[in-house]
This record gives C-alpha cells, sequence and structure tokens, in this order.
C-alpha cells in the first residue's frame, strides 16, 4: 500500500536529480581516465597506492552491480577483478556500457525504498540512500586522487567545475 | 504560501540527513588534516599543487561564507586567505567552529528552497541544492588529493569507509 501524506511540492532531490548529479560526475571521471596516457594509466602510481585503471575497476565493480543489487535483492561478492587488458579504449567502452546500464537499473529501483536498509554486496549495511551517496563519493575520492597523478605526470586535469 | 500536494513520504532525502551526510564528511576531513605533520600541512606538495592546508582554507572559505549567501542572499567573493599562522591546531580549531556554524546557518536554509536558483558568491549559477552538493562534493575532492599527499608522505591515511 502506498501511503501519502501533505508535504511540500518543493523536495530536496528527486530520483532524476540524484541520476543526473551521478551521471555528470561520471562523465567528469570519463574525461579524467581519457587523459591519462595508457601505459600510466594501468602502471603510474604515487605512494604505493594503486595505479589509477584499477581505482576505475573498483568503480565499476561497484556501480552496476550495486544497483542491481539494490533493485533485485541478490548480491555477489564485490568483484574488482576486471580485465581490461590495460587496454584504455576498452575501459572507456566498459565505462560507457556501464553508464547506460545505470540508467537502466536506476529506473528498476523502487521510488519509495530510498530510507530501506540494505546490505551492499553482502557486507555493508546502510539506507539505499546512502548506499548510493557512497558509490559516488567513492568515485570522487578516487577522481581527485587521479588529479594528482595526472598533475604529477606534467597532465592538466579537466576542470573540476565543468561536469 | 505553501502548496501541498499527495506525494510519497518516503522521501529521497531530508535536509536533516543531507547535513548529517556533510557533517560526516567533515568529520573524516578532519582526521585527515590531522594526520599530518604540520610542517608538511602547510608545505607538502605533488605535482606543483597547493599543500592540504591551503585546501582545507578554500573549504573553510566555501562552507559557511557559501551557507550564509545563501541563507540571507547576500554575498562576498570567495576570500581563500584565511591566516592560520601555519599552525595545525588554528586550523583545527576554525575546521570546529565551522562545524558549529553550519548547523547554525542550515537551520536559517529555506525548507522549501532548495530547487530555487541562486549565484553562489558572485559567480556560480546552480539550485541550492547543487550548489551545496558541490560543497561537499569539492571537499570529497581535495580530501582524495591529501589521501595521495598522506600515502607519498608514508602515513597511512584514516580509512575511508569509516565517516
Amino acid at each position: 500500500m502506498k501511503t501519502t501524506t501533505e508535504i511540500s511540492t518543493s523536495p530536496l532531490m528527486t530520483s532524476d536529480q540524484l541520476l543526473a548529479h551521478w551521471q555528470g560526475h561520471r562523465q567528469l571521471t570519463r574525461r579524467v581516465i581519457d587523459a591519462f596516457p595508457e601505459k600510466d594509466l594501468f602502471h603510474y602510481s604515487i605512494g604505493g597506492m594503486r595505479p589509477f585503471g584499477a581505482m576505475v575497476n573498483e568503480l565499476l565493480a561497484i556501480a552496476v552491480p550495486g544497483l542491481k543489487g539494490i533493485a533485485n535483492g541478490q548480491w555477489e561478492s564485490l568483484n574488482e577483478d576486471i580485465e581490461v587488458d590495460e587496454n584504455k579504449p576498452k575501459l572507456l567502452g566498459l565505462w560507457d556500457q556501464t553508464t547506460l546500464d545505470i540508467d537502466h537499473w536506476w529506473a528498476k529501483l523502487d521510488p519509495n525504498g530510498w530510507q530501506n536498509t540494505v546490505l551492499t554486496f553482502g557486507q555493508y549495511e546502510g539506507t539505499v540512500l546512502n548506499s548510493i551517496l557512497y558509490f559516488i563519493d567513492n568515485e570522487i575520492h578516487h577522481r581527485g586522487q587521479g588529479y594528482v597523478y595526472l598533475r604529477s605526470l606534467g597532465i592538466e586535469p579537466p576542470y573540476f567545475w565543468e561536469h
């Protein structure tokens, strides 16, 4: 049963806006991936951290499996072993497929389920809202690290504001 | 006049949740600031980027002046020249004062104004929602950069998930 009540017609955020916010960030992340020379994308590292390509694999491993799990309640372990053969076009292709898949799975989320509790990947408990915010924040976090890698390589990163 | 309509009782996000989300991130950022040796906080840099302390000054320059501007419509230019005398306790003190001031100004935001358009600092146009999301995202972005600085200094940063 769908319960209703009188509240303001001006919600803080709609589902469409959160999706657009994420996809906007993902467009910027795509530009950051593309700014790396292929070799550096998969091998360059600072302070013993992962190369940016490995961080991008993590983002790919979270986005669609995460949304799909929230939508249908079925979870597999987080699998970051995505085979991209150290090939930047292949990684960008997976990124673009993920863009489409996010739209697909987003449409299947329960529009009234944002405050429900989920255990993402069988281990991280939170509301649906906080889980998805985490997916986005984790991307911003690692992309910020990619900016340092690029600067350290003498490459000008995309401007942060323009997404 | 406040208009009302029948919509779901399960909003995507409430104002209190967005505030808690930001303050949670700010707690983590505080731990990242505190993880830096004082000298490195104000002088260590990679790839010609700013020291982390200067990025933190930017975050301080945005948070309260940004919320205050949104709340009362009065804007001053962004002023990142915050005098902390290269003193970590002083910077952390300003961080903690900002925590209180954010709560104060948050309570003065128009609860129905999230979708209104604002020109933050007289130059960045967006909705109130997107402007505040930008404040938060910009913090996550720079904090991610701080993680690389710490790793490069051989210092283990706080775990990202625990905020």
